[in-house]
């Protein structure tokens, strides 16, 4: 099989170093060149504009420039060949970091002492101990089980939540439906990780987040969202917020992006705000993997990390 | 042998928690009683008066209240018996949430995020991973290694610098006074975690900051002091910061105690402050390994974790 030519297709950002690093060892076509063009063996997208992938006859393979996919699937007219999405350890170690350096400002009250320094006082708080706290990993795949071992060894209790059965060491696990609301009781700090689909957009709302165990001189639950916007509803965020029911919320990702001057958040006391930057893809780690693949595929071996259409992600 | 009878002897602190636990086992006078107090075998003290440990005709083992026994040789005529200072999981757990929360809030960037939310900017800088970073752990014992391994499991590179010669894996050790200049030389971060004695006094100067890396494209160097207050010399930080040797600081610790409300310090724009509560000696872990220690003791077994009073920690 002859090397196949890349399509790269993607909006919201610039895909110069992309272009650069695909090119290395294949012929790549540029964005808005492509439509209907025969010699396209692979798709690299995101974010690609509606009908594109179904225009290309001759299309093999998309591998999409991030973890999650629902980016792609925002064209029903997604080509049915196989999909494949990032899974990799500069990536799980992006996550790690934001989702552990977030954990870390709520537990040490980064809040607390900030307030504490622009007024001059000088005041120990009182400080729980990591081992005291249950930190609930919502969407416990690559990215959810990479986190856990790392605040795990720093001594805090570490739930996840699943759609399937899952297990891990020294990890309380819950699966489905039917395991949410047990979960959600034994979490103070929720850190969402879940991919955006039909069945998990809207999912952090108000019940939910009143679900959350808000224990006595705990100082309230906390959110960490770097999932996906979809999957909350901000103005949910804001009300449990507002009437005690969340203590603070790091928020990575927002309904709408990048999130608008007017909305409440941006100058809210109890949240923190990050530009969707938790992790992000960077070709000079994700570029040659992507390349190891179409090798391996036009040897014909397998694709890796292929993305589950029914389940849409 | 008899159950000793302990003295506690605490300023700055309330002894309550301290002298409930302890007199769960053993008879427990409270200062200002106990000077002179032949009876006495024990002193259990942070900050003690001077001249009340000279003057326990039977003492027999002083017991530091933390990890830390700069506070003990304050007092020049403290008795030739062992001091046992505190070495427990529990504190360097502790220690390591500061020091991960303060790396990664350096790392990840959390004050340009937080101006960036204040005006209301969506903008993702630049973000290096953290195998690009070296943090230096200045005093690499019981605190430091904990804190390096953490460090560690989330892809930093880490240097350590001790007195006497040290390894540990995935650590590169450098010791003493030669030492010293290629460890900066090869740091980003530096983390210091040393005890206060005569050598280390004012250790953390401008000179020693001039030596940290600063590479083109990292934005500078950043100093965390978890240590003691005395290790640094307050306005060459303030100077460092100023002419950009270093990019930001976080101190948990300051030359005086609580910080003054005149010292620049407060208010500096590229400082976190809080109030030396890194890792504080909690009772309900600490006071039981004291109290088996002691009976280990009149068992006629040696005392753990005692201070070389010749290096003075
Ligand atoms: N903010 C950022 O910068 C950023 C960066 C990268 C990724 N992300 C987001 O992070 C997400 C997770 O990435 P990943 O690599 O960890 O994905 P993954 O390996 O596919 O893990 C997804 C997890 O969510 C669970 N899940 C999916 N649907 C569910 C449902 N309906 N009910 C309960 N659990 C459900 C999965 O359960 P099973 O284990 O049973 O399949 C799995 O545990 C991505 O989809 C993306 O949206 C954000
Ligand atoms: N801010 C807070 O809340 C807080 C809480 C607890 C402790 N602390 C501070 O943290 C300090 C460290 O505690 P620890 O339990 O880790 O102590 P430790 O186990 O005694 O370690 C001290 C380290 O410093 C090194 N060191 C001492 N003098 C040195 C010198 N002149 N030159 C080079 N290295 C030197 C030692 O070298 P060797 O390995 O060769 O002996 C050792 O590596 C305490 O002394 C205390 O001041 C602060």
């Amino acid at each position: 099989m002859d090397k196949g030519r890349i399509l790269l297709a993607v909006t919201g950002f610039h895909p110069q170093r992309w272009h650069e690093l695909l090119s290395a060892e294949r012929e790549v076509v540029l964005e808005p060149d492509g439509p209907n063009d025969p010699s396209i063996t692979y798709a690299v997208v995101w974010k690609q504009r509606p009908n594109l992938l179904s225009s290309l006859p001759n299309l093999r393979a998309i591998f999409s420039i991030g973890a999650g996919v629902d980016h792609l699937f925002q064209d029903p007219s997604v080509p049915q060949v196989p999909i494949v999405r990032v899974v990799a350890d500069n990536l799980s170690r992006h996550m790690t970091e934001y989702v552990v350096w977030r954990v870390l400002d709520h537990h040490r009250q980064g809040a607390l002492y900030r307030a504490q320094q622009a007024k001059k006082v000088w005041h120990e708080p009182q400080q729980r101990v990591a081992g005291d706290i249950s930190i609930g990993i919502m969407g416990f795949g690559q990215l959810g089980r990479a986190a856990a071992r790392a605040l795990l060894g720093l001594g805090f209790c570490v739930n996840g939540w699943s759609r399937r059965p899952a297990s891990a060491d020294d990890v309380t696990t819950f699966h489905g439906e039917s395991g949410l609301i047990p979960f959600l009781n034994a979490t103070d700090i929720l850190v969402v990780l879940l991919p955006l689909t039909p069945e998990t957009q809207g999912i952090v709302n108000y019940d939910l987040l009143r679900e959350l165990r808000r224990r006595n001189g705990l100082g309230g639950s906390v959110l960490i969202n770097a999932g996906r916007g979809r999957l909350q509803r901000d103005a949910d965020i804001k009300r449990a917020l507002d009437d005690g029911t969340l203590k603070e919320a790091s928020l990575d990702v927002f309904e709408t992006e990048p999130l608008p001057k007017a909305s409440p958040l941006w100058s809210h006391p109890k949240v923190f705000v990050t530009p969707h930057a938790a992790a992000t893809s960077d070709p000079a780690h994700l570029v040659q993997p992507m390349l190891d693949q179409m090798n391996a595929f036009e040897r014909g071996e397998p694709l890796q990390n292929l993305v589950d259409r029914a389940a849409g992600y």
